[in-house]
């Protein structure tokens, strides 16, 4: 490379994606890129000027190492959708002329949806208006609900998470017996894809009966057949678990949280903040039963528990930082890095660069054929899908007793 | 010994009472006990007479290691309070009948308080009665709250998943940049006792500033100068993370969670059943400064999280199980095993055992002088008391990328 590096990193973070941060420097570094800077919370920072040179950070191996394992996005991160260029050119002078400022060739964006719309428009911009500079997304999410590319980095630490998670949380509910049982439901992340509600189903083993019960938020929830589950499952055994995403919805389009009593909350995008799914359903069974219930929802917990993350995410989160730089490097521009699964057993995936306009704003479903015909249950063809991607551990370093995370002065 | 052994738990299940549960197995199987049972649900089930012989399920050493990974409790747990002897004589003598047929030589009960009231009133009514079975305590409890004994096992393996997990959210609350700044509740167990909500300090160190604010039970909750110290808070960093405990309440006695719409419930052992601190105080902070609020609770996961294990913890839990043994061979009846820190540098503690009536429904408290003068932060003696007890992990044996425990066919 001749010219600079910049990286930045947008929306939810995730276990993983300081390992794709790591992996973008190392790859600039040893592709000869003079300087590699980051963004302080992403676009919106940059417009702003705030920006880091990552070699003042990340000092030695030992850096890069303890970045690979500390949780959330080390740049700070932001949710901004840039508007059309034809709305606000100015927008767009701006950034191009403190990219042109810094000496970028490749610009790097890690993050999910909302970041590949980013990528899109401003290589657009690029091409159209003539400048060299490169842009290339790099797939983080935890939700794993991009187009074209198998998985998402950050997906497989979280369903590791979730899957450990539940399967404590069903040996403790089998603990304290209830006169009239006990019903368990656990929320997990997910508004409109169910990847990180069916992780739950990998609780599921030799020692663990897994969850009884779960609900994806693609497919309608009818609470009098939800009911009428748990009543048999009562019937049969003391306790009952489960997993429902914050994202369920009756057949008239309205959210299960709505139910209850929660004020709601819409963010940036317009997207509704969902809470109470968990709280709701657990009231809503003790007043119909009279059983003990418990509402757990594994909030911000799932996307941050580097202490339990997974190897083959952390490792290919770092490939795809990597992936990135190459691609940039090589010419590409506009493109998204993606993961091609190329074999089930043994597990082998590669990366690859997919032209972005066929990415942004395009979300991932869980297919209907990955649920079972009575929309309570992933297929085992869900849990071959995600198995390959929580293997392996990526032992924290452990100092004092608590995880080590790489420092940064402002937080 | 001569005789065999029984041994049960009670109380709430955590990730270490299983490995005291090894320890009572092991230990009383080097002193040569003959058969060793395990109530099924504590003394609730034994009164039913549903008990296993432990070792149809503890076929080898590797059982035994899974069975110290697996949290829970193993035998399932109760909350089952003894009639006063003088109340009701046949509930004492159904018991006996049973241990009487089993040949029981030692009754070790791992459990909190109000396990500890079983083991005295078992003992005094042995003693009264004739009766040759010893009753031995073996202290459990994520509560930390049992008198006499320097802490509990269970306490540390939980508080080391509360600073872990502190401390990812703290980094995640850091990413994204509200407006008006950002106020994360995290709510934890302690219903009296602080000092889980405490081990949220854990979290700070040489990479992280810790949480902002810690509130523990023990104290009075003044929610004007909460907001009071929010304000300051927030006009000096974007995200500010608080530690509650679940037993926060105001002067008048109220618990803060009683504040909001939510309904009470009463165990069987008149407590009063808490839920909703966290979101009571991050619906109020949002609605008084107009700022971004999340409502975290900890749950069932703190007292489950065997992935997160601490090594001294899960050592001293099993080392608990086997004095129990100990003391009973040796003659003690009425007592409870205790630990005695022998020194802080290099931490060395040992067991002792103390009188049972001397422990039973008595609860340990955080010491004032452990609290920050104005109340909202646990001092530097606080946190050199439980760091020691974090120390060194527990490698969970991983199948397939998930936990693996021992298991139990029932559930």
């Amino acid at each position: 490379m001749k010219g600079n590096v910049i990286v930045g990193q947008s929306g939810g973070p995730t276990a993983a994606i300081n390992s794709s941060l790591a992996g973008v420097y190392r790859t600039a570094k040893d592709r000869g890129a003079k300087k590699v800077y980051g963004m302080l919370h992403g676009i919106q920072g940059l417009m702003e000027e705030k920006y880091i040179d990552l070699s003042e950070h990340i000092t030695n191996d030992l850096d890069a190492e303890l970045l690979k394992r500390t949780p959330a996005a080390y740049l700070g991160s932001c949710r901004y959708k840039l508007p059309e260029i034809h709305e606000n050119r100015e927008v767009y002078e701006k950034i191009f002329e403190i990219l042109d400022k810094l000496d970028i060739e490749a610009f790097i964006y890690i993050g999910g949806n909302d970041s590949m719309d980013t990528i899109k428009k401003l290589s657009d911009y690029a091409i159209v208006m003539g400048y060299p500079t490169r842009f290339i997304g790099c797939p983080k999410t935890i939700d794993n609900d991009l187009a074209l590319t198998d998985h998402t980095p950050g997906y497989g630490s979280a369903a590791k998470y979730i899957g450990t998670s539940v399967k404590e949380i069903i040996r403790d509910s089998f603990c304290l017996e209830y006169s009239k049982g006990l019903v368990t439901i656990v929320e997990i992340m997910g508004r409109n894809a169910g990847w990180l509600t069916g992780a739950a189903a990998l609780a599921k083993g030799e020692d663990c009966a897994g969850p009884d019960l779960i609900y994806l938020p693609e497919l309608t929830f009818d609470l009098d057949n939800f009911m009428e589950r748990i009543r048999e499952l009562l019937a049969k055994k003391p306790s009952v678990v489960v997993a429902v995403s914050e994202g369920i919805h009756l057949e008239d389009g309205r959210y299960v949280c709505e139910l209850g009593a929660n004020v709601d909350f819409v963010d940036a995008f317009g997207h509704k903040q969902l809470t109470g799914t968990a709280a709701y359903l657990a009231h809503y069974v003790a007043n119909e039963i009279g059983c003990k219930t418990r509402a757990i929802e594994l909030s911000t917990l799932q996307r941050s528990a580097s202490h339990c993350a997974s190897r083959v995410d952390i490792l290919e989160a770092s490939q795809v930082g990597g992936a990135a730089v190459k691609a940039a490097d090589e010419g590409d521009n506009g493109k998204m890095v993606v993961l091609k699964r190329i074999s089930d057993d043994p597990y082998q995936c590669s990366t690859e660069v997919k032209d972005v306009h066929k990415i942004a704003n395009d979300e991932k479903l869980v297919p209907r054929e990955w649920v079972n015909a009575e929309g309570t249950y992933v297929t085992d063809e869900f849990i071959a899908y995600i198995k390959p991607l929580i293997q392996g551990d990526v032992s924290p370093v452990m100092v004092d007793g608590i995880p080590r995370h790489l420092y940064k002065p402002s937080h």
